[in-house]
């Protein structure tokens, strides 16, 4: 017999037939332990309806894999089997980890800077827009899509779900004791045609806008919901798992403590150790990300130059998924310009954090990108990829921002540095010569001048430093910064970056 | 012999010889009474040099006025006069004072909405350059000027002043205890010049930028300084008592208690109560504007969102006349576009407090507006004046921004009232249908929509409010707005302003 060999990073699945009386959902324990000589990985596994559990393994590493199972229920234990882990797929990194304390990169140490946008029902939508909103993806240069298991009940988002993600009982009625594996499967292919296309899933668990129940399910229905999600999806490489899309409207219902234990439970399920985030709605109610369980902050707020404060508040990788988004919507999350959304991306992005794109025009059929998928209408979404291809040119250790503990000039502007390459993003500042952050080391650099809204980039005009003026008497003078070995020459037009990279 | 007629708020003086042995700065006290029936004023009196003493005063009433003065100098003590105070001057309202606790007007109760600019030094420039500033500000709509006592030692400032502002010893050197009476009488020149305009002087008595000395003076220096100052120019309606521009880079010079001092000697020396502030360097050091000497909160600050904040902290009103200004150089407090000016303009005055202006443009002679006045070459100036004569076309109480306590969409957009009149600024949002802060009661209402960079005022067209979605489930629901009885239609775009007044 062949022995089946799965990539590095891809899912080996196994399928045994049990019991499919009672509620095997409930009823049945399975798991399964992989391992390869010492090392022991348990898995869980799940119920797939009609009478077949699954259990599914991402191999981390290559060469033979054991596995044997284990269950309450005898048909389902004691299996074993063994498989082989061939090298990873072309282009495949594994998943995305927490690097350099503020940054992410992929399990082989390629970093990854988080570039996402949100669409957060379009796995229940029609299949035709299903396939547009992934044909849409591949051409633009998102990385990351924030996608929520349960279907919206919000303005623009009154049609039924493609899928009940529960199974409805004889009354027609949801029974929240029994997932609806369809519409699993169906999600699931979804991450994985993501996964296709280098996407991450950044997976929301719990949102308020509800109209079907799923938002009044008791707490132990939603700790064996979070245990069954986490049992099918750990295994693959490109989930996320985002706790909730504004966790603090759903508190009436899901109390604090709550919060707390639904990350308990994915971390007994998910051997991967997949990112965890929790999202809040109002500005003022952040989660205490500094809690062991969270792996990187995720907020929303549109003070981006804030940026800097949530990174030392909570000494993690900073994600404000939700800037306000691109739009023309009466609800103002929903409707800012292009423009503005590209500014607060490289203000975001040069103090240090990782921003998040939207998009909400009004449209016939209510066909919102953030919420359906489908087309995009903006125009951010390329200057957005321009500044993605422009920072993964030199990507290194991820922006650290110039001037933290500084406060001028780098409260009102914005820089940082990755390795030896520096960027300064001017925003709605003008200045016709800029010094303030160039090397203070003549040398050799490749110097750009940025347009971050015409996508292009030019090299600068050198010139020399100004001055600095004598003291000020009887003044209290700050630190002096040290000067810059030259300046360059700008056109006097805001939303401009400068870029100083060695000549190598 | 005809007695003196002095028009109601201008500015009656008298003269006397007296000694000039000595020190007569330090050595003479001087000052005199003003009398209506039982009401007394005590105002002190000055030196002006060569043996002249003065005394100015500003009568509030009209009628007939007695005065007596004393002097510890025979020769100027016992003498006494009468004047008649006439009716005000056409356009002439008084000086302005605090009204609706957020707000100013003028002593008659005209309101007082504070458009200002800044020309630190612009008395200090060659006359047909403070010429040339006068004739600026007759073209322009400000009626408030940033204006300092001393010259300024600062990049783009490195002329000689026009004028000493203390006299020079026989070794040429500045002497601390002998005010240069020239300098002061061109000084108040400018200032009754800038009355004559309708433009309060916002007069900055200290700043930390100086290479001659006068940051060093000492503690007893200054105190004379600050008491000869506002015993010469209390009478002029048109002055504001700014203690410094960013008193904390003084702070080592002159220590904390200092400048609370400094208040206290206004308040002896200036029986009309004008207006006084002192203004910060750092966003982080605003002085404790509660103190009762503090007229009103004077700051500069970047982040405009935070007006309320800034409201609500000092419980009186806000004047940030340092939001950044409109220019290229490469100090990031100058280097911001027009169109971010306007906008922090409108945001700033839709929360309820006042904005200044300055321009801060690369000059091939260093005239830059913000320091040396000369001509305005900015995009910005033409928009505030164009705000200005908006908001004073319904001027009542002042702005008093909508949902001050909520969080949204408030923290996002601008809204205020004044009176009946409401006021919205979307500035970067660009929603093309809007109907938070419009009435709740349908009414017959005259709604215009104001493009705020093209200085247009457009009738909107009216549509239904959208109906609110049903209620989520499982969410935490916030109060529910009001709903409005209407909505307006949008073309999309940003910065713009929508104006909603009853039909009279």
């Amino acid at each position: 017999m062949t022995k089946t060999t799965i990539a590095k990073w891809d899912v080996f699945e196994a399928a045994f037939n049990g019991p499919s009386s009672g509620n095997p959902f409930i009823d049945v324990d399975f798991e399964a332990v992989f391992s390869q000589k010492s090392r022991t990985v348990r898995v869980p596994g799940f119920y797939d309806g009609e009478g077949i559990y699954k259990v599914r393994f991402m191999p981390d590493n290559e060469g033979e894999w054991h596995y044997a199972t284990r269950s309450s229920a005898t048909e389902l234990d004691g299996h074993s089997g063994v498989f082989a882990a061939g090298p990873a797929q072309p282009d495949v990194h594994g998943p995305v980890h927490v690097a350099n304390r503020f940054h992410f990169a992929y399990a082989d140490g390629t970093p990854y800077l988080a570039f996402g946008t949100t669409c957060y029902a379009w796995t229940h939508q029609p299949l035709d827009l299903q396939a547009q909103t992934l044909d849409t993806l591949k051409q633009a240069r998102f990385n990351k899509l924030r996608m929520g298991v349960f279907p919206k009940d919000y303005p623009f988002n009154i049609n039924e779900p493609l899928h009940d993600v529960y199974e409805r009982d004889a009354e027609g009625e949801l029974d929240f004791d029994r997932p609806n594996p369809e519409s699993f499967r169906h999600f699931e292919n979804q991450v994985k045609a993501l996964g296709a296309l280098g996407i991450e899933a950044d997976i929301i668990i719990f949102h308020p806008y509800d109209r079907w129940g799923y938002c009044d399910m008791s707490a132990e229905q939603d700790f064996r919901y979070v245990a069954y999600l986490t049992a099918r999806l750990a295994a693959y490489r490109n989930v996320w798992w985002s706790l909730a899309n504004e966790y603090d409207f759903l508190l009436d219902t899901k109390p604090m403590a709550q919060w707390d234990r639904y990350f308990q439970i994915i971390e007994e399920n998910d051997p991967y150790h997949h990112l965890k985030s929790i999202h809040n709605g109002d500005v003022n109610a952040n989660y205490d990300h500094r809690r062991p369980w969270v792996s990187h902050v995720c907020i929303q707020n549109w003070d981006v130059k804030r940026t800097q404060e949530w990174r030392e508040a909570y000494g993690k990788p900073v994600v404000n998924d939700e800037p306000e988004y691109e739009g023309n919507i009466m609800l103002s999350w929903g409707n800012i310009s292009a423009q503005e959304l590209v500014h607060r991306y490289w203000i975001t992005l040069l103090r240090g954090g990782y921003a998040g794109h939207g998009e909400t025009f009004m449209h016939p059929q209510d066909i919102l990108w953030w919420a359906k998928g489908g087309t995009l209408q903006g125009e951010a979404w390329q200057r957005i990829g321009f500044l993605r291809d422009l920072l993964e040119q030199d990507a290194k250790e991820g922006l650290t921002p110039i001037g933290r503990e500084a406060n001028w000039p780098w409260s009102r502007v914005s820089g940082a540095t990755d390795g030896d390459v520096t960027y300064i993003y001017l925003g709605e500042h003008q200045p016709v010569i800029w010094a303030p952050g160039l090397p203070v080391e003549a040398g050799d650099y490749d110097v750009d001048i940025i347009d971050t809204w015409e996508m292009t980039v030019t090299p600068a005009k050198i010139v020399d430093a100004p001055a600095n003026h004598p003291t000020r008497h009887g003044a209290m003078l700050r630190p002096r910064r040290p000067d810059a070995a030259f300046a360059v020459e700008l056109p006097g037009k805001p939303h401009l970056a400068i870029r100083v990279r060695p000549r190598r």
